[in-house]
């Protein structure tokens, strides 16, 4: 495969400043794979540091944000041979230094040398260069080979599926015969649903309020599906469930959704939070104490469960395919950004190809 | 041993109305022991609930507080063969309805059949009769043999013991090499530290207001104590701990407490909360949320934590005595609260002895 | 519904002598409930403990076996409000003592009373009365609600489904994406491959010698047969798996199985013992040792497992029906337990209907 | 620090044929540390993979053995800013290749990509040159600083140390109040008794047959010592605890002690295999399946738990020295292997000092 010397790019030029322009083609290091991307698909977090930056984040002028992004493998470096040139892969975008107290037990995504290059520490999108670009280097831990059948829009939320796994992963597992609650009808919320599916819950409640996001969340399998503009969910959720459910992801951010996930669960019940918060919020831990309830959080799509979510692409067994609501070339990656952030325009997934 | 008709007990009438009369002595069913009351000290649960009634408290007029106690085994019923009549024995309050889904898997102390006593649930000292009295009857699997040298007093403070040694399970355990963060120096405070300081806790710190609490901690094996009105703990832990403490043990229940047990840990990093605060609290989940952080919390004396609390009193390993600064019999009960409570009075356990 | 004062039931008279004859209908207590049986399973244990007396079972002449059972309720203890007369009912064998150490923490399967009848221990069909009988009384809390649509064929397998649930739960659940290998073609292999299917396992492997049993295995969703009799199994999937599987559910009891077991998994890999072998065995602890690799064992069906199991039946999950080849009436016991262990006869699961 | 072209170094240049040469000094890479060896003890694995080569052991003529050292920092990579010339370290010594999926969630121990260099493993001693040297290189992340009071012969005990810490880990951590039975008085038993003491055992019995070695263990905090070549220990065992003991820590590898090792723990109880059996053995996985029993092993000084470890030596809370019976120089490598194999002699730990 021939590689290019200079690449068009989504270079951060400023706050709000994302330019194509052409760059240098990077160059991958001993441990690391070339991919050409073909598919890198808008988060929630890059809205947020376009607008300003994030802690780690590479100057203006040199950053290439996109995080969540597959493609094909373009070259590899000279100790890797778990890929070979041509391989279609999708890809996580942490690697952890190796060598702080959190990654020395896997916890890659939490690294302590959070930012630090020279460290080891790569966060592609956030602290190092990510997919809204026509090349992107990956240290091979990070790839993940994907079948002809599984197309590029679906594996570029892969890590969307693996922060969901390691939720589900996070709290401990095994789900068969579970009530769940499902605050949040985003791309988190959608997956969260149909992981609680395929891990036999016994019934999902998705509560939410976006009326074309609900009716998809219906589709995918949630038995219930609560508007809480329309239906006052506690009441309703405790009359339904005798004493509460046994998990509540929380995958809305919102106050009042972080406010119903402390008092939904069952007393020993556990509340995950795969939203992120933007502020601090007034919660009632009296209720979360008396009832002796955990509250989990995961950041990113920690240890192996992009891995475990390429097996569930592989075989079919989950729908990401329907959350791709709108493709754009890169060279529109602004009209990308506003079709994501534009409330009047029913949109779940939004991917840019950059080739 | 004679057992009497009647006996004295301290018996709730009304709000703020406990009242020491003479009431039948109770009987033991065929599983329970019938425990003649030595020691029973005083919990700020107990002010709370002679205030106003918890949920699942009997009628006024019926009710005897009091559940952290120990005494001497006075009978037993006929299938109790685990025990015998003179031992003396530390208890713990809750007994299970052992038919719900949290006590079927041994979680009793979240009994979802709370307060109901034809189901089976007992919480002596909260929906059932407790140990400001002569006599109770305990379930024989609620009850722990205690050897001589261990006084009643330092027994009678076994489900607090039995409660920090239910958050360190539940935490997940193994705490050798940890640098630990206890807020709060009451009674769960100074006990939380001695179990931190016995699982091999490299640094533990101690924060908390009052002089004379935190310098029995300083005794009590606290590495460092701070005083939180002196000292503004955030930057001075942080530059002491680089990336944060491995786990907090809430224990004060203040908001100031909550707020900052988010923040000291690093990624990854544990809160367990032990005490229960009054109200809603304010507190930062996107920096818990960011960190990967998780929420522990514990509701009482749980899982078999008394029994190994007793094999920690046996092994004289911790000290409990020095936390039993007040003593009274029984009729000056109304003087023992007025101890507990008065905030001029250096106090940290207040003991009641019924007999 | 009017409740005969004696019934038919199966008792064991001595060795090997199993009679029906008429005998006193059981009461039951204030926690009970009392089940007229619609279905009782033949398990390989009852062959056993037909042949010689296990721990704790009672006196020849007043022994009822059977320990897979379901029905439908005939009446209820005074405290009991979670079932009514007329209910049909899945059923669990064991209730703990509830106040040795492994029954507080919810290890009832593992009562450390065992046998003692008085300390409030009970495994029908083992040391208490079980399910070839008209009625049968069990703890409320070992009971289960089951739909029309289930019937009570299936629901006499819930133990079955209840122990390969525990042992999913016990070797720590979360399974999606995982390579998995079940040795063994019996009941508890057949379930096992479906719950790893449903788990989302990646590859699941059975390995047998019954080609009956072999290709109902296929249809029930295995990815891959080995009919160890015709391929040698450890090259074959060493060479298929790489490094070897995540986990190996050892479900034959054979020498040859449990040799094997240790062999497949991966380094860090795990194995779960369900099988359980009649004697010593020489197996290779060098290379479990030096691979880090676990063995996990369950007895019974432990926890709250056969609830999971309810909801998987309710849900049509799972296909236990299937299983079922054979059914008797109570009168023709013996032709049942012929037909169990006549292997000249294709049969997985062999129900006896006492009424 | 200035750093000789060539160094000492006993090189094993055929089957127990370890010749003190002098050999190229190594250079650190960007993210290494040259270390100058202090001590460097003698493991019974060293004897063995100079008697004939473990897997991935490299070429005779080329190879360094030697796994348990400590040092002084010599040099540091240019991206190593954990440590500074002149540091005191302790080691260990298993590097992952951070790329395979047992690396990837920390269980870099057991490696799958174990003795391939290029792919980024190293196991200083075993795949990679060891400590029998006068300098060696770490990867950064396995160097711990040790403060002037722990001594060199103590410190290089620390992956012992870190081993067992890791079987208590692996086990599940929490220890107050449980009975433990050591099998096997050699290092790691005597570390395991007093890491079972540390973390608050109720009772730690001691079974081994060597005088000299159980006398240490008493002095080490045995509750009880049995030496099984004059008592039988399992009904003694069984006599005085009941229904056994929590859990077995089988630390001796022989046939005999796994036997035992599988009967004493009580059911749900545990065993935890330290030592590597030589060969396959005939084990009881009858009473262990029934017992609903978990076997756990651990290989290596996995994840931080050198860390741990150096936590407890520099707060003099365990005894390492006391293990250290015998001190060689270099040169005397031979005399050294001879001492420590010779049943003869009274040793536990022999170390060699190499500069």
């Amino acid at each position: 495969m021939k590689i290019p010397k200079t690449m068009p790019a989504a270079v951060l030029m400023g706050p709000e400043e994302l330019q194509v322009k052409e760059v240098n083609t990077p160059v991958p290091g001993p441990e690391d794979v070339l991919i050409q991307v073909k598919a890198c698909s808008i988060c929630s977090s890059d809205v947020s540091l376009i607008k300003a930056p994030w802690p780690g984040q590479p100057d203006y002028g040199t950053f290439i944000p996109g995080h969540e992004y597959s493609g094909i493998v373009a070259a590899v470096g000279k100790t890797v041979c778990e890929l070979q040139i041509g391989d279609r892969v999708a890809v996580e975008a942490h690697f952890g230094c190796t060598r702080c107290p959190n990654c020395r037990i896997g916890n890659y995504t939490a690294c302590l040398n959070w930012g630090l290059e020279n460290m080891g520490h790569r966060a592609n999108g956030f602290t190092t260069n990510g997919g809204f670009a026509e090349y992107v280097v990956n240290h091979v831990s990070t790839t993940y080979k994907i079948p002809q059948w599984v197309s590029y829009e679906e594996a570029s939320l892969i890590t969307n599926l693996g922060c969901v796994l390691y939720g589900f992963e996070t709290i401990g597992g095994f789900v068969v015969g579970n009530h769940i609650a499902v605050i949040g009808e985003g791309p988190l919320g959608l997956i969260s649903l149909q992981v609680a599916r395929l891990l036999e819950a016994d019934m999902v409640y998705l509560l939410g309020i976006d009326k074309y996001r609900l009716k998809i969340g219906s589709q995918l399998g949630a038995d219930r599906i609560i508007n809480v503009l329309e239906e006052d969910p506690l009441p309703l959720l405790k009359k339904e469930m005798n004493s509460g459910v046994d998990l509540t992801i929380e995958a809305s951010g919102s106050d009042e959704g972080l406010k119903i996930a402390m008092r939904l669960p069952k007393w020993m019940g556990k509340v995950l939070l795969l939203g992120i918060p933007d502020s601090e919020v007034r919660v009632d831990l009296k209720e979360l104490a008396r009832g002796n309830k955990t509250i989990f959080t995961v950041r990113g799509e920690g240890r192996t469960n992009c891995g475990r979510g390429v097996s569930l692409l592989r075989r079919r067994r989950i729908d990401l395919g329907s959350l791709v609501t709108h493709i754009f070339p890169l060279e529109k990656i602004d009209k990308a950004f506003k079709t994501h952030t534009d409330k009047n325009i029913d949109s779940i997934k939004v991917v840019v190809q950059p080739s």
